[in-house]
Formats: C-alpha cells, structure tokens, sequence
C-alpha cells in the first residue's frame, strides 16, 4: 500500500478549486447585497506589495494545471490571463477543473521520477516529480487559495474554514 | 513505484514549521527595529473575527503534530496552548519539529488505510489514513501557516514567497 501520485494531485487540487468557485459567488452575491462595485474585492490585496485577488485565482490555477500536465507529461494549457471579472474567473476555475478531470490516473501515476522543469523569471527549476508535487506545488496551490479566501474575509465576506476546506 | 505516507506528511510538515520559525524570527527584528510591542503582531488578525498571529501557530502546531502522531498510531503530544511570546511560540514550533523528526518512517508508512479520528467541536471525525493526510491535514496546516504569513505582511513585514516556500 502507499499513495499514488494521483491521489495526491488531481483530487486535491480539483476539490480547492470548487472550494474557491464556490467562495467567489458568495463574493458576487456580498457585492451585489452591499453595493460595493466588484472591481473593489477583484483588485483587493492584503499589502500594497502583494498580489490582487484576480492573480491570486490566476496563480492558484496555474499551479494546479501546470501540476497535472507537467506530471501526465502533456503541455500545460495556455491562458490569455486577462480575466477582469468574477464571471471571467469561474470560467477560468471551471477549466481548470475540466482539464485535471481529463487526466487519468494512469497518466499521472508513475511520475515520482519523471524530471519536471518549470520557467521561473531566472533560470529553470528541474525537479523530480516527487518533490514537486509534495514540496514545492502543495504548499504555493493551498498558498494561494488561502490568500484569496483571505482577502475576502478581511474585505467582510462572511465565509469559514469549512467553505475553503469543503466537507472532509 | 508510489509516493510512501512518511514523504507526504512529516518532510512537508517539517519544512513549512522550520519556515514559519524563520519568519517569526523576522517579525521580532521587525517589531525591535520599528519599536512595535510584540503583542501588536501575536494579536494581529486579518478580520475581526479571523484567529490572531498566535493562534494561527498554534493551530499550524496542533494540525503537524496530530498527523504525525495519528499516523503513526502514538499519543498526541499535549500543550497548554499558553504561548504569549515570540519565544513561547519559538519553542512551540521547535518542539513540535523534534517530535516530529522522531517519528520513523517505518511507523508512518502504510497508513493510509489506518482509522483515524479526531475530535471536534461536534461529533468526532472519523477518516481513513489517506484522504485525512492530502485532503484534510494538508489543507489545514497550509491554510494556517499562509495565514500567519500574511497576517505580518499584512503588519508590513518584509518578506516574501521564499520565506514561506523555503528554498526548493
């Protein structure tokens, strides 16, 4: 027994990108109930020097589809990165979700050695898939879906652990 | 091939505990240089009715040392849960490192079916070893480690994506 590299991917990260979708609908619903113009909460950040809402969700995906294409060993799907609204960005999560979903298990499985490399602004990071996934994905998805939740809360929107965590 | 259960929990765990360790160790130069009483940062919360500085830790704290010990099939180590110092929470963090590298991969490995129940606030969640360890404890324990982490950004602590993330 032990866990495959699937389980540890592909539903993890598809369950916090509901987590979030549902999240952000509150977050229109509180918006259209408090008038408060939506750009306020897309544009919001925590600290002048750290990222606004809308990248936070563009971050959390890209982390997530870059995980399951580099570990199937397909190309990471490309987006514009120009959503500008709430609806923009649930059609983001929504693909996102779509096309972990397309991958199958016996993609994925197999790939605690497969060599990853990822563009970063110096040179490329090589890793094994094993530490990708469990030391360096892991942490920067959960990262920032907790900062997106997080900057809700502190601009007032009423949710809990429970909606970040969904049902255990 | 397959990723082992000790891979998933105690290296990642560790790590981010070490991390978060370093940014504390920041946020007391930060409040000696700006002159900020200390209590201003462990009391610092993101929304009113969000968890300060100090719980956030402790919490991060609880989530590591309760897989590891669930996991493993040992007691779980009890706190008092009475830090109110930088250096309280210091030793918080370094005890629950040590009693994590304690643990053997041997007595972690194969857990993943093991039952594992923890108490809350309602009836006591029971889980199988696996979905409590990638969809429940890892959440969790990212959750309040980013949450401490940008509560002082938030209180203007100069520190970045590396500082959480460690060096890859």
């Amino acid at each position: 027994m032990a866990i495959s590299m699937y389980q540890a991917s592909v539903p993890a990260l598809v369950r916090l990108l509901g987590n979030l979708s549902a999240i952000l609908t509150k977050a229109v619903a509180y918006a259209e109930a408090k008038k408060i113009e939506p750009r306020v909460l897309l544009d919001a950040r925590l600290a002048p020097d750290m990222l606004s809402l809308t990248r936070q969700v563009q971050i959390a995906t890209d982390t997530a589809k870059g995980c399951g294409a580099r570990l199937a060993g397909v190309d990471v799907p490309k987006y514009e990165d120009n959503e500008s609204s709430f609806d923009e960005l649930q059609a983001r999560l929504a693909k996102t979700i779509a096309f972990l979903n397309g991958l199958r298990p016996e993609q994925i499985d197999g790939s605690e050695d497969r060599d990853v490399t990822i563009p970063t602004r110096n040179q490329p990071l090589t890793f094994k898939g094993l530490p990708y996934l469990l030391y360096f994905v892991l942490p920067n998805f959960y990262f920032h879906v907790t900062t997106a939740y997080a900057i809700l809360r502190h601009n007032g929107l009423d949710v809990g652990k429970m909606d970040y965590l969904g049902q255990p």
